[in-house]
């Protein structure tokens, strides 16, 4: 049997660059899918693509409209290839109307001087924590969630307190690590503006950028294995606040630095 | 006459979100334009659109090829427009070629509940400090830099060092600040390869993500005023590495933060 992310992620060729999908019910949100599954999407549609060189190397999903349940098509254009990089356009539509739009790029990595400067956050261990119980929304029932610090609010009582979060991550139930699963558990974070404030007002996702470190043979390594993540933010201005983020593998290697914009209302 | 910003980001509008530029002498770099000159340059276009709704609040950049000197055309589209928001798709094109491709948000920003939690560094002052005197490659020349950490290497011997550089900046001659400057000045950063290792390796920016926390009155507010501007990064890996920055005005609001990922050889 499919794990339930194969199945959300699974995609169609049409051809040319188009691919086939639909939403699944397992990785629902309160409107729509999880932004992330989505994001995933996109990087099959990349993987897939039978003139694809190299490996993810950064990723910018930009939603533009709510993804309603049900089919959509992607499409995916590598509008620039280099000797050892590859440049994306890509789109996802729904009933003719541009619902999200994304830009990426592929590389075909040499090895070189390496070094991490962001070093593994000294948190307990995944297993002397405790599954977050509740799911509210389907998608966060995909996960084992195991908040180290900065957890929902207990009380949304409108207290700000310091907008943080260090969280291990994997899915539920256990799959082996690879870039689509990575690029959806880059959005786990619920929104910063709920932990600075207390306050659950609505927000969302509008754009999201992933910066890929690790290679596939890294994600490999990494298996089944626990993430480490640590989420947060510099300014919430007027409607938008950014959020930043680092994803490890439980061995301290740096998997992925992403960011996002956020929308929140009040 | 014209500041040399306003002549390197002059567009001539050629009707269905199609614009003609050209490349500035003064904003060269090594091999084509300053990368920041040119992410200037689709602000612009999105600005200039006879379409627009709201004010820039996130932009992507991916150089997919070096921008040769001469002109070029900018196509920017809104493939997508809400109550509030709108999203752009935007190309630059040399000889029918795709040179640069980026996606861009903007949005129509009500006032809300806001905070920053990005405190101004302290450092010492603009007028304290001295001015890079030196301009290797013309760009530079077009700003007042002046280092208050992180300074490029004074020997390049290959000792390891941390990556991050704290500066003021301001164009050269003074020119009051807007978005197409602002985006211009989120790259100003040196590859933050040459100060870890002290070792000038080839390097040059992949892809760049800005995020616009202030508005255009914030911007006026700023004027020809000095921007602070700290910018770091996690990981060299394989050929690429990431940055993270923080622009704020002298009065410690902070103005944008920017993500990049760079290109770095051996």
């Amino acid at each position: 049997m499919n794990h339930p992310f194969d199945t959300a992620v699974a995609l169609q060729a049409l051809g040319e660059g188009a691919f086939q999908g639909a939403t699944s019910a397992a990785y629902a949100n309160m409107v729509g899918p999880y932004g992330g599954i989505t994001a995933a999407t996109l990087v099959q549609a990349i993987l897939q693509h039978p003139d694809r060189l190299g490996e993810p190397l950064s990723l910018t999903v930009n939603f533009a409209a709510a993804v309603a349940d049900g089919g959509f098509e992607v499409r995916a254009d590598p509008v620039r290839t280099n000797r050892s990089t590859q440049h994306w356009v890509v789109t996802l539509q729904q009933q003719g109307e541009v619902v999200v739009t994304a830009t990426a790029i592929t590389a075909a990595r040499r090895t070189t001087w390496s070094v991490d400067d962001a070093p593994l956050p000294q948190v307990l261990s995944a297993a002397a924590l405790s599954r977050r119980p509740e799911a509210p929304v389907p998608w966060i029932g995909r996960y084992d969630i195991r908040f180290a610090k900065g957890s929902l609010p207990r009380h949304w009582d409108g207290a700000e307190s310091p907008a943080g979060t260090t969280l291990w991550v994997r899915d539920e139930p256990p799959r082996p690590l690879d870039f689509a699963s990575l690029t959806a558990m880059s959005d786990v974070f619920f929104p910063r503006v709920w932990l600075r404030r207390a306050t659950r007002v609505p927000a969302g996702t509008v754009s999201m950028t992933i910066y890929f470190h690790a290679g596939s043979a890294d994600l490999a390594a990494v298996g089944e294995g626990w993430l480490l993540a640590e989420c947060g933010a510099s300014a919430f201005r007027n409607g938008f606040s950014d959020q930043h983020a680092h994803l490890w593998d439980a061995e301290g290697r740096l998997l992925v630095t992403t960011h996002q914009v956020v929308y929140y209302k009040e």
